[in-house]
């Protein structure tokens, strides 16, 4: 039985900006934590997003979500909320700061720990309420502006994917102004989490064929416009376009994920290498296309329309192409992961939430070999 | 500025019908109006649907649907809605049915007559509340189970377009068994409905692109699996795939339609000939992917891709070719429609809503030429 229920409300464009005001109202917001990191700040973004405000609304700033957000930080943020007597929040940024935004709003309407969520044990239904939250994206990568999920670092050490549609934003304000200074390496990762995103929720087995329609539309997108944006940040449709592929790509991951991501958050929770998450995505992702193909052959017709290759194309090697083109690092040795990481990589994949919805079934064997070919 | 808001919660699948129940509660129905046609309860679909509702459940039917709903046959099922002290409306039919059933839950919540809603004019702000409706389609082409909109011929003689998302219905229920004894005229002709859908939606010139994926994906899925379902009514996968392609297509109409929905509009309120809707579309279309031409060309590479067909292939043909695969009717003359009838379609024409939204701007001339084309 499929259950198609779509989303939010985006509001898309340059000058978005404009409508937080509003958005913040509709929700009832009246004191917001902008919840962000120090390099927005120091971009100004965050005076930005401040300036945009009405005249007067008051707001309280958290600036130190880390590159993979941690429940200890969520802890900290949610202190600030209450000691300054938030009522709803601004999640300003790339993944990392919109999924922590959205953990504080949780604890928040229902108290923690986080663990107590876990989607794997049932955990949903323990969400009493979660305050407001407009997202407003910096990135165009995560998609996390739209998406049911966030993915925070427990102070157990696991790192878990929390779902539910009550996770959805109320309002996401897409501006593609907020990107242009993002540099061409962190254009290219995020960039690369987006077209992952569109790739692996199209190929999950659940039926929803509205929100396959979408990750198809941003994957063409995407692989069309990620060399642009790269190769010159100032290109006003590139960057528009990758935005759209990141919004489109959590629009679709409503489906679920797949190995990709399994691997990835295994990987990004090794704290000595603090790995960004779209990196990590590029550089499974050809691995994950060769164990896929022959599961979803008639699928692979398409994502090959999508992207503009020839009939037969192997998806892999364009993968591979595509991240060399843009400069992802060749393997997971080039950002640091040694031999002794791999057992507990693959024991952690084995038991995140994407791994069950691989459009193949998953094995550690399988696990181990796809990192290895990845190294 | 692209504001992308989407829209209701489908269960789609055989055997979708058991969650009636379910949805009326949860919509505050304690007794519906039954809005569907004679046809529907000679086929008896309307004891299967009323032997889905719970036990002992009191509701009313009004079968009285016409082919193309009267504003007439409205105030008569909002007549037996008010003396039987229903609460919510069963949208149970193909368009004709569900756009009654809408427009009785208009009326019920916030009285009469129809034309102060009329769009053109801002008459959305007129709406006080709209009681509750589910939806229940027996064709796949309307998709008015998940459209923001719904047409009736008003008593001064307009067939006009509503449209607002309070015009959603509250939950859809899209069961493709209520579909398999559809006749194959009936299912060409609808089906063509479907896919004109998806195609004008693609082509209107709004920004709206995940709108623009699922229209893709409908039609993907209409054009592969629409001759399948003419030539075998019993064929069950093309009749899951059908009604899919109903679904996206309506999704995707939130982008507003074009030139042939503003000619099948005006053509359709001819009473005398009381031309179905969905066959307007396919003597339509070709015409107007002709005149489209040159005016969305990136757009028609990925049409081309959707469909199937080669680079450059002529779309118009492709579409010349499928009516006639699945015996539709050649043109406007073979279905009684008359050189004096001309004039008034093109004044019609263009006054239709849709109109406005075509990729290419359409003259009077223009609706002319068309017409006179497509007879």
């Amino acid at each position: 039985m499929a259950t198609l229920t779509y989303l939010t409300t985006t509001h898309f464009d340059f000058g978005a900006l404009e409508q937080l005001s509003r958005e913040l109202k509709k929700a009832g917001v009246t004191k917001p934590l902008i919840a962000t990191d120090a390099g927005l700040v120091g971009a100004g973004i965050v005076d930005t997003v401040t300036g945009a405000l009405e005249d007067g609304t008051p707001f309280a700033v958290f600036d130190e979500t880390p590159g993979n957000p941690t429940e200890e930080a969520v802890k900290t943020a949610l202190d600030l909320y209450n000691s300054e007597g938030c009522d709803g929040v601004i999640a300003l940024g790339g993944g990392s700061s919109m999924d922590l935004g959205k953990a504080v709003a949780l604890l928040a309407g229902s108290g923690g720990p986080l663990a107590q969520y876990d989607p794997l044990l049932g955990g949903a239904k323990n969400i009493k309420s979660v305050a407001p939250v407009i997202a407003v994206p910096t990135t165009s990568g995560t998609g996390s502006e739209v998406s049911v999920g966030f993915v925070i670092i427990l102070e157990d050490g696991r790192k878990m994917t929390f779902a539910s549609p009550l996770f959805i934003p109320r309002a996401a304000i897409c501006d593609p102004e907020l990107t242009m200074g993002l540099p061409a390496g962190m254009t290219a990762a995020t960039g690369m989490d987006a077209i992952t995103h569109c790739i692996e929720a199209f190929l999950t087995p659940q039926v929803n064929p509205p929100a396959e329609g979408v990750a198809l539309d941003g994957l063409w997108r995407g692989w069309q416009y990620l060399p642009r944006a790269v190769k010159d940040g100032s290109d006003r449709d590139a960057r528009w376009h990758m935005m759209m592929c990141s919004t489109e790509g959590a629009m679709a991951f409503i489906k679920g994920l797949g190995a990709v991501h399994a691997m990835s958050h295994a990987a990004g929770r090794i704290r000595r290498l603090n790995p960004h998450h779209g990196t990590l995505n590029a550089v499974f992702l050809p691995e994950v296309l060769r164990f896929n193909e022959g599961a979803c052959e008639a699928k692979y017709v398409r994502l090959r329309q999508a992207m503009g290759l020839e009939p037969g194309a192997d998806l892999a090697k364009a993968v591979e192409a595509m991240n060399a083109a843009i400069g992802i690092p060749s393997g997971l040795a080039e950002m640091g992961l040694e031999e002794s990481d791999i057992a507990e990589l693959v024991e952690y994949a084995q038991k995140d939430l994407s791994a069950r919805s691989n459009p193949r079934p998953v094995t550690a064997e399988d696990f181990e070999a796809m990192v290895r070919a990845s190294m």
